[in-house]
């Protein structure tokens, strides 16, 4: 191999920052490579954090381990990685003529300088602190470091009463957390949902129930107005109510950090984030960006999107060390897509929502089946609730988003696969997935979403969703909700106001249904509110569309 | 809807038969449909029969029950389906020029004939029983029916010792089923590995593990001579022994139905099942075929393949009953997906071996990772080996073949994605899967994979399989196995002859190694492995290659 002997210089020694190290000195035994960070805990997983707090690991290193578990300190990567990191160590100024970075060490304040042939920034993300009174109060803080996952450790010891603002990923799992921990936990959201960037409100709405299931005081719709106490907080106010808190976790969101990026001139883009093309360039050639601080391109809707993610940090760093070390490569974007776990709820979601897909313009079509992960008669199986989203013309998939207490990423990670490679509802439908009991039904809710898709696309199923049949019950408007399960899953659990008439008595009782009414009929996942659907449009019945996703899929209360 | 008044005839009323019949009715409110099966116990699925077997249900008929408990019997397919089955019909003769099939009544004896303008068959598969005598011995018994599987729950009941003949899925599940049972369970299987079909060796040798582990006694190598007995089974001999049974499952490979079909001269394929156009028509157009009496073609290879699944019986039900109906539709074809839970270890796998693409005149790669299903600090995390197989050319992946305790299905279901849609290894490596601690990685075991397949494919990477490394030992050729794992690892197990040189030690102690020898680091899973033999390299060393998927994919024995 030729020596290059580039000095490269990469700020930031976490996710996106030391996979650019790591593989840079794979492919390039001679570069000078060194990683700067402004902490001594660089190369943690933030994303574990949260569980730690659960006390599901007892040693906060854990998040800096490998999976065999080697610390990954300033030794680790200068004895087995071959590069020198700079803990304790700021960067300060970016001096683009010079191609020097500025640096300062924290603990000695001394200032000196590196010379760079290519800069790598992976600076990235800094929580969003809203600007209330209170924020500055012992107590309140986000969770990003390893030191703040210990302080909330420390503060959940003490404290009985936990406040969160924001319910997006890190303040449910937070959420989580804490209630595992015995504290009482209020989440405090401004929207009328949880993860409102990323789910519908019908999936949202199972998340919902979770957190009530678990005792979770969830605030929706009410925006914070201040944070109380003396020194230490003692209680949250907002638009709605007081909560007393010994402990409140900031979880609005996060941004990019770019504050050095902006300052040596280089170009943000629409999201904040550092801009930059294809081979993750900034508008300086010879300064790349990477992970959390780097802006990303959406595949799908082809724009510009920030959704920071550990996953998507790693990737970047590889294509990074890749075009520095001579061959090129492109990160292609992203889908957004991202996994929750919520109490014993599973949630994930990958490309665009309904409404992401008329905001460019698109025509979609969207579904909700439900059904269970995998074989029903092999123990351990559990429901899934899944909204397709597809474009009516092309029946290209666009997204989806599942949620339940059973499998719900394998699906996911199957519908992103096949949206990167444009696959349309009909292909998803063919699919040769693996089949066993323990792991799917011979026909996987996958596909049997993907044929009530087509079904619909086809017209040969007219069906409406548990949210629009909610609206026209709170509007009062007249019509027939038709329950057509069994007498026995109908004691068990009704939707109110729904009139009982099991499928297998439907053909002959129509006599006693009106011919014009709009007939709504559904089941407790959707199969056999489609085939009533069927059954009454043969009879004669001209207005008859079933409800989408069953009983299972309702996202608002049932009648025990 | 147009009435059509179709006189549909199906022979067959399980997976495909059924799914015929009940789409069609929901396509076509007014065709004659009539389903005719030979016995009583229709719409039952096969695939869980192993599970009634280890008691993970009680109710044998739960086989034949809706994910809502529903029991599919004709009286269910009459009122909620529409349409008639006859059961305990035998259908004798197909009419062709006439387009009547004959039937008999199989408890009257009548016989009787039915008018068709398109005839389904359905008609299944049959075990393959070897000609060796023995097999009419009581006790002695394949695994198909309902009616077989009490009969096995009976044998296991009063017996202590099965013995099962042949190492397939059904094989694997009920050695595995009875093991719970308490038997001793010995499987005769007359080639060197089990799943060898399905599995290359290295992966079906993990299989090999777990039925060890379990005490299940696995014979390979072995063919069966004879079964002995007075009127039940008490023994079995193969080429090399003699084993007490109490009851033996005749678990050698199912062959395709097609008795009817080859009467009335329809074309059968290279296979020996019905062949069929895209549209599932059989040589006469009037006669589909579908379900495991049908030949299906390799969507890879582009070759007729004989893989008879229940997943895949279902979507040919759909596309026969949409053609009847009108709606164009035709089946692309399989992959050869599959997936087996055996005791601990779950396996699966999806598109061509290496063997598989070199028949067909390919050039492929293989790669074997090994790593963690998710975040190791994730409590119930385990680990999982993955063997990848590209084309060189191309770099299309051609298929993938998962084991271990961990989560396998998901990762086979991305890959039987990716391969449908063509696929590159690049671009699976840049997939937006879903991340969380408790789904996956950062970056998912199968980013690790395309991406180590892509430094071998770039020459970046140099490697050799855990099968060549073995034949290197057993021919006592010269080379250095070096184990760079940490002391810890080490003491725990040891892979026997290893050279012990940890990976942090390693730069420090060059001069110790041979340049010229072959050395090939390796360590629990892959990367520090690779990361040794490019530390080597970069220092002069010259022949260094290292050993792919690690201790956790090392097939064989290990010192412990």
């Amino acid at each position: 191999m030729e020596p290059s002997k580039q000095r490269i210089v990469i700020i930031g020694g976490v996710a996106a920052g030391m996979k650019t190290a790591c593989r840079l000195r794979r492919l390039d035994p001679t570069a000078h490579i060194t990683v700067i960070d402004r902490t001594r805990n660089i190369s943690y997983g933030a994303c574990p954090l949260p569980y730690y707090i659960e006390g599901l690991f007892d040693d906060i290193n854990e998040v800096r381990k490998t999976p065999t578990g080697v610390l990954r300190d300033e030794t680790f990567f200068a004895k087995v990685k071959g590069f020198e990191t700079l803990t304790r160590t700021e960067a300060l100024e970016i001096k683009r003529t010079d191609k020097k970075v500025r640096l300062r060490n924290l603990d000695s304040g001394k200032e000196f300088e590196l010379d760079y042939d290519k800069l790598v920034l992976a600076t990235g993300n800094e929580p969003t602190i809203p600007p209330l009174p209170g924020m500055e109060l012992s107590g309140v803080l986000p969770l990003k470091t390893m030191e703040q996952a210990q302080e909330i450790d420390r503060l959940a010891h003490r404290g009985k009463n936990a406040v969160i603002i924001g319910a997006g990923l890190i303040g449910l799992e937070v959420a989580e957390a804490l209630t595992a921990r015995g504290l009482n936990v209020t989440i405090i959201e401004m929207k009328d949902q949880v993860l409102a960037t990323a789910l519908d409100f019908s999936i949202a709405a199972m998340v919902h129930h979770e957190l009530k299931r678990n005792k979770v005081n969830l605030r929706l719709n009410e925006p914070l107005v201040r944070i109380e106490g003396a020194e230490h907080v003692t209680q949250v106010v907002t638009s709605k109510g007081t909560y007393p808190a010994d402990l409140v976790l900031i979880a609005i969101g996060v941004r990019p950090a770019v504050q050095l990026a902006k300052d040596a001139g280089l170009t943000l883009g629409e999201t904040g984030a550092i801009a930059v093309n294809a081979y993750m360039q900034s508008s300086d050639p010879d300064i790349y960006a990477a992970g959390d601080c780097a802006e990303c391109t959406d595949l799908l809707m082809k724009k510009k999107v920030y959704i920071p993610l550990g996953s998507t940090a790693n990737k970047h760093g590889r294509v990074v060390a890749n075009n520095i070390a001579g061959r090129e490569e492109q990160f292609p974007g992203i889908l957004g897509s991202l996994a929750v776990k919520v109490f014993n709820l599973n949630v994930a979601r990958t490309g665009m929502s309904s409404r992401d897909a008329q905001l460019i313009g698109l025509k979609p079509e969207s579904i909700v089946v439900s059904g269970p992960d995998f074989a029903h008669v092999y123990p351990g199986n559990n429901p899934i609730v899944i909204k397709l989203v597809v474009e009516r013309s092309s029946r290209k998939v666009l997204g989806v988003q599942v949620a339940g207490p059973g499998v719900v990423d394998k699906r996911v990670d199957v519908i992103a696969t096949a949206i990167s490679l444009g696959a349309t509802v009909d292909q998803i439908a063919q699919l040769d997935l693996c089949y066993a009991p323990p792991f799917s039904n011979a026909m996987d809710a996958l596909h049997q979403t993907a044929n009530a898709m087509r079904n619909k696309l086809d017209g040969l199923a007219e069906s409406m969703s548990a949210v629009a049949v909610k609206k026209m019950m709170d509007n009062n408007e007249e019509f027939i909700l038709l329950d057509v399960r069994s007498p026995a899953e109908q004691e068990k659990v009704r939707i109110k106001g729904a009139t009982m008439m099991p499928l297998g008595a439907l053909r002959q009782k129509l006599t006693e249904l009106p011919v014009d009414a709009l007939i709504v009929p559904f089941c407790k996942m959707s199969l056999r509110g489609y085939e009533a659907q069927l059954i009454l449009q043969h009879a004669g019945f001209r207005n008859v569309r079933y409800m989408e996703g069953g009983v299972l899929g309702w996202p608002y209360e049932l009648e025990k």
